[in-house]
């Protein structure tokens, strides 16, 4: 790749930015696709968006933005419109500037882990699936999974009343969903997932008692680096299948780069 | 270049973007030098500085920033110190993070403009020299071509007033140098500097008569693109040794780039 005065911005904001994957996977699309445009991480303190939000506004090459922790809630009030699961999960992570003026965002993390484990041969539709987290990227992946048949979904948070919340959510916009936010144990789920970020650091804890898998019970996990977290290797070590961040975050990639105007990015 | 999440940012602010050379300049040191590091055009219109500062110095990776067209004065107080060069003239073209926090401005368009000049041979150490254009750029190379040592510099402005402010300045920071300002011809002069922005587009009028040069003139012009401006074109012509914007931009950046942090611009 090449920059000069021509070339036309894109960017995730976060904190941390350093373990981030996007610029890599964006500005090697751009490359191949032979595209004058950059894919730049910005690193964004919590709390700080609001007062950062003209800057980068005015930035007139910018052309998009990835937004991610943890700034997936606090971008929406800046915002002149929001796509459908925006709008349902009050959550965004990708945004592009509208022809009229201002910026619109959409929610891709849900049809991201959506995509990812169907690429992996998991696709949810008619499955028992437990669901632990229930924070801005768990709301988006309980719609995708409700939106995409999942027989069943079983939610669990730490935080009291956040489960039931969702569920509540999910059963009136889609009111065919049998789900359920109490006392689900691991045993009769076809696919266990863990939306929280535990396991983004040494030394979290683990998300659930890995000694209660069953060997036939597919294991996903929404953190994509580092990619094998603790749950994710003990899984494994069980015999389960398992999906990593890695597919979500390359299925977020995929959608958001569709919805950026970036055409031909699995050619 | 590569681009990740670790990877530090550099950004030209100016408008317009398109036609800057400084990101394929320092981008090429970048990789030369193995740097993780990428320097992006970012095009900020003019009047928007102010309300975009807050939100550039928001992107904690964000290291320092190379100042164009319109804002080398508006950015000027938004800014917690300024070098030496940047107070005495009111300019900056070279902005970088404080360890302590806010941001630090200097001037380098002067520096830069002379370092050009004595690469290509022609010191302005005891030389007549003639000054059309006493703009942000204009006062910065008057006060570099005085703190080397030119013998006589006549200065031109087409804004009343102008040139004698600015003949005044000098006057009062390099008491030793010999000044006018107003009606000097061409003749007599060994050095004739265009440093107004005539010749940056299509059909701007020439800064001078180039008719009234002679051949053993240097001409020198501070616009890097188009290189060879119409006043370059015609000095060629007449038989003049030329220096083209671009011998001063690459002076400047080089003078950027040492004050930006960025060892062994030239190895």
């Amino acid at each position: 790749m090449s920059i000069t005065g021509t070339t036309r911005l894109f960017a995730i904001v976060g904190d941390p930015v350093a373990p981030l994957r996007s610029p890599a996977l964006f500005n090697a699309a751009f490359a191949r696709l032979g595209r004058d445009a950059a894919f730049l991480p910005m690193q964004i303190l919590a709390g700080r968006l609001e007062e950062s939000w003209p800057g980068l506004a005015a930035i007139e090459n910018l052309d998009g933005l990835v937004v991610t922790m943890p700034h997936k809630e606090a971008v929406v009030p800046l915002l002149q419109a929001l796509g459908p699961t925006a709008r349902l999960t009050g959550t965004v992570n990708t945004v592009r500037r509208r022809a009229e003026g201002g910026f619109e965002g959409e929610m891709f993390d849900g049809e991201g882990f959506r995509d990812g484990l169907e690429r992996a041969g998991h696709a949810p539709h008619g499955k028992k699936i437990l669901q632990i987290g229930c924070g801005a990227a768990g709301r988006a992946i309980a719609f995708a999974l409700a939106r995409a048949g999942t027989a069943h979904l079983s939610l669990q948070d730490a935080a009291p009343g956040r489960a039931a919340s969702l569920a509540a959510q999910l059963r009136r916009h889609v009111p065919q969903l049998s789900c359920s936010h109490e006392g689900a144990g691991i045993a009769g789920h076809d696919i266990i997932v863990n939306a929280t970020p535990m396991g983004l650091r040494d030394g979290d804890p683990m998300p659930l008692d890995p000694t209660l898998l069953s060997r036939d019970q597919v294991v996903a996990d929404v953190i994509p680096n580092p990619e094998v977290t603790p749950l994710i290797a003990a899984a494994r070590a069980l015999g389960c299948p398992t999906v990593t961040g890695r597919a979500m975050h390359e299925g977020q990639a995929r959608l958001a780069a569709a919805w950026l105007g970036i055409e031909g990015w699995e050619s």
